[in-house]
């Protein structure tokens, strides 16, 4: 899976990085109904996670799916490739654009930065309008042409100083897609991995006070069942309070 | 199911209101965790409408939990209860004031106030800090006490006119809140079920064109595979276009 | 008169429509000054109003006239088709346009998107640049030929689910608009009756605690003499309380 | 009449202050509705100052009623008291607080300073609570004292720079009030006639060009008749384009 | 220096314009870094200023730079011209644009209009791209000719009523530009000689409670080490407090 | 010096932390005047940096100064440690209240928080109202109780998370700290130094396209002609290009 190889190379040296893809769920998210499908997995992937004492979660989607959801569940942090790219952004540009795949999805991201803060820092949300799973067919380089034109667009018309992508599965291309543009490109995965890393480093862990605290006990009814908050899904967690 | 009789009893004659609660998912909704545990249910319930041919839908959640990915669903309008108190409140009062139930809950309704763009209509958003499920016990009255106290240091700090009820589970309490509150009481579900209506009258229903048109057709995996958008479904939604 | 068959036609059996306008003011309102000398014949409307016990108001101008005024003035529901429009779109589209008259105006409805919280919700306030008093025209078509145009270009450029017609006068209108740009097309008058049908339905009615409370009793000047607030005035507005 | 003397205090010596009370209309503003029916008398007076060539306008209510309609009547500036005295505030504090009257006024404010832009600069609109026509009464100085108190509470809890005074009543206690608190207090009629006066000299004019163009030719029937548009009007403005 | 002549031509009689260039600093303002550098002066020139006891700054470059710092120093008003231009921009019309020298200062200009507030008065900021030293040039027209096609396409295209010219350097073109493009165009550094004889005459200063208050006093290493805040330096502006 | 022992001990192993104290400038920041006379320093290093080749530079105030400066003047990421903070805050908590040391700098936090993006997600900004300085004393604790009191109060008021502590000099405070409030407590310096070894990872650099390119070539005069923008500087930093 490419998303994982980006990830492992961008890792530390003492991180490991497990890629998983939920056994549930769309093969792609491309739709407000993608994402609030593909949930599930998101949260069923941490539940597992929690089970071998994972450090750090990373959700591998722009649109951030279940990210509040999945942070009350754990005490790790818990990462969103948007907002990892988002983040980097502002730090090495004044302003930036996002380049994702359909437009149907622009709405999404317009979402997440304003309710991230980073609406001003957007200058426009603009879509290649390729199907997320032509990112990853062998199509001699077609739609990443697509994509590269685009980002040229958003370099020339858009005042910017970087460009986001605003797709998981674009994540190993971003460095071709860098040279060929000649601003900074960021990406989510990667950014993410690093950030993962820096808050385990800061020793900085979700906040397990207010809002994010773990949810209330309750056993959750039919095809849902299995990611019921028991008792001892919390005492699994409460292993961060003893150490 | 208190929230059925509620919309029954402010429903038009012509309008039949169908309640159900969802076989999957939590019993009552009290973090972002319940919020997207509970989406799988209302995805479910609409696709079954939808093969009875429903007008149309309310989310009886006041969290709104998976509105757009339902929108997109269907071409029948679709309500949150959060949304329609607060349309509704803002016509009748110049800045209202939320009551929910747990605090941890009140930044959701924070963050729904901002993605409908009510924040500066809602002064305040306020927890009576009573466990939802209490709502449906006899207590002899003391959670109805609580709640009323809450709304009544609203009305008296908050410099508002209404007040939103901010949980469903609330919805047969409105009468006599209201009454002694002494200020109009707003909530959801009645709001959303006149809503509703008046979209129907209208001749409006979720545009399909854009951000919510129907999903691109995929057939899901695992748990949430009945959720697959066929090319059935998609033919079941035509019936709009002929009419 | 056109707005009242457009009002009537929607309304539901038992909601009588009694379309008025006022003895005082211009014929149509195209500029801050037309809104604000619009505003003493919305007010001595209203009062009349009063007289007659009436139900509800509906203010049946795009820049919704001396709404708050009108309701500190009565108990009952007052509502604007501008924000009986907003209220509407925004339950069907994630985003839309408005298509107005004049370019000058324009600056109006911008004015009460940001006052009622739609901003972001609207992508663009367009103007078909026809004297609203065209509308009233049989000129073969050309009037309505130029709206639908700008429809077009909204629903091509603007990146929106549905319109608003951002004129009373477009009332009659609405249906073949709607036909011809292919996407929902929101129009006040309609809305704004459904939405003060709902609000009587609900039992809500303008809050007059705070500052829509009645206004302090005081004699007017001159030609505004017959809209003083009399203590017999708020008598007849004390019916609400008794009932 | 005292807000007369302070403008003639502080203007200019070629400045001639020309103080007039709208033969129509409330005695006080003290609500949306005294707002909207003190619009008339705004534009009416407006209309005879351009037949004296009058050269810049003030509105002497903190509401700044009908500012936009007045400035499409003329080319000659015509400045708010509200807006004048955020201006300035703007530039001798960080942050200010309005002390204005009436609690349900505070509201009007809100709006102001929302739409003007001001809304982060002021951290708090506050209430004296004490009818606008008291500030008129002789009364010991009670009414005095209560003002200063709350801008004492302003100054100790606000975090403020400064202190806006919300009612142009309050015009002839500025210096005294000032004093008492120990910082700078703005007071709205002395600002505004600054400002005009400034905008003279600087030989700006309210722009034609755009939403602020002179209203469309229009007859207005019944009460509000004597303030038409019509011809004659029109070409009394266009003294300003030959010269 | 022609800002200092603009400076005197529309100052009062009573008041002596001191023009200054610092003695420290870029020629041109032309970056964020240039902003930075000129700090280093605007602080020297006004402590110089209150040696002998001036009444009143203007920081004459576009970017306002160290206003709040000198704001700080000082007792006496201070005032941006980029400021100065919005808050009269404000007052005749309802939208307008800023055309400014160099696109990459750009950004300086959004950051003050969303910093004082006006960002939704700008419809937009443009640049001429032109060197700000090439405003000192003559060059028979051709930088003026590059400026007014600037502000005529902002006429065009903007849907604006004034304009704001975005350096100081093109004070003396102002009375040009301003025939040329037939709408008001505003222009900072006169803006803010009437903005701060306004402020003296209505006897408000600098509000030394707050954030705003004299700095802590303190030496400074090194080559600020002139602009140290001392005993004597503070007695200096006591001077306000015992007149 | 504790912010670089503070640095170096999160710092990765591959990292060399070199903190320096700029030669000009003044000992503490407690000012917006503080704030610009220290910017001089900033720049200053960043330049002999340059000459090292120095990989990323933290500026360690809490007022951010110089930032966007500096970017201009080097390729390498300049981070700041309110930035750092801020960024970090927002992926462990909803909300969080930011903990300074003078009230008057809280001022300086709410511009920063605006300008970034995370207004909305800081419920506070709160001063323990401690001279910088007194950070630096051997007090027996006194200072230290001091903030963790107002920590505390932040805990319990203000509907929080996380706390972030803005200022510098309480970066060897925050393990205990932390401890001692129970929620996790963010602090600049080792959060930026996080944040710039993400982005060297990332090869992100800051971005020289657009606004924060380098500064025009440009002599400067008097005391800060040693940051003079010139030929061999900007040769100096091509370095990057060639690589």
């Amino acid at each position: 899976m490419k998303m994982g190889s980006a990830a492992s190379s961008i890792a530390s040296n003492s991180t490991q990085i497990v890629a998983v893809t939920p056994k549930d769920g769309p093969e792609s998210i491309e739709s407000h109904f993608d994402e609030a499908v593909s949930v599930f997995g998101v949260l069923d992937e941490v539940r597992k996670g929690e089970l071998e004492q994972t450090d750090a979660y990373i959700v591998a989607c722009f649109g951030d799916p279940g990210l509040y959801a999945a942070r009350e569940t754990t005490r790790a942090p818990v990462i969103g490739i948007a907002e990892a790219s988002f983040h980097m952004a502002t730090m090495i540009s004044s302003r930036f654009s996002v380049v994702t795949t359909l437009s149907r999805t622009k709405i999404i991201a317009e979402h997440l930065l304003k309710n991230y803060g980073f609406s001003e820092h957007c200058r426009r949300v603009r879509a290649a309008d390729i199907p997320v799973l032509d990112l990853e067919k062998d199509d001699g380089g077609r739609t990443l042409d697509i994509i590269i034109s685009e980002c040229l667009r958003a370099k020339k018309e858009d005042e910017i100083g970087a460009i986001v992508l605003g797709c998981g599965g674009m994540a190993d291309l971003t460095p071709i897609i860098s040279k060929e543009v000649g601003i900074p490109v960021i990406e989510g995965v990667t950014a993410a991995v690093k950030l993962a890393e820096s808050l385990i480093s800061l020793n900085l862990t979700t906040s397990k006070y207010g809002d994010w605290a773990f949810p209330p006990q309750k056993t959750l009814k039919g095809s849902v069942h299995s990611l019921s908050i028991t008792d001892s899904y919390q005492q699994l967690n409460r292993r961060y309070i003893s150490s």
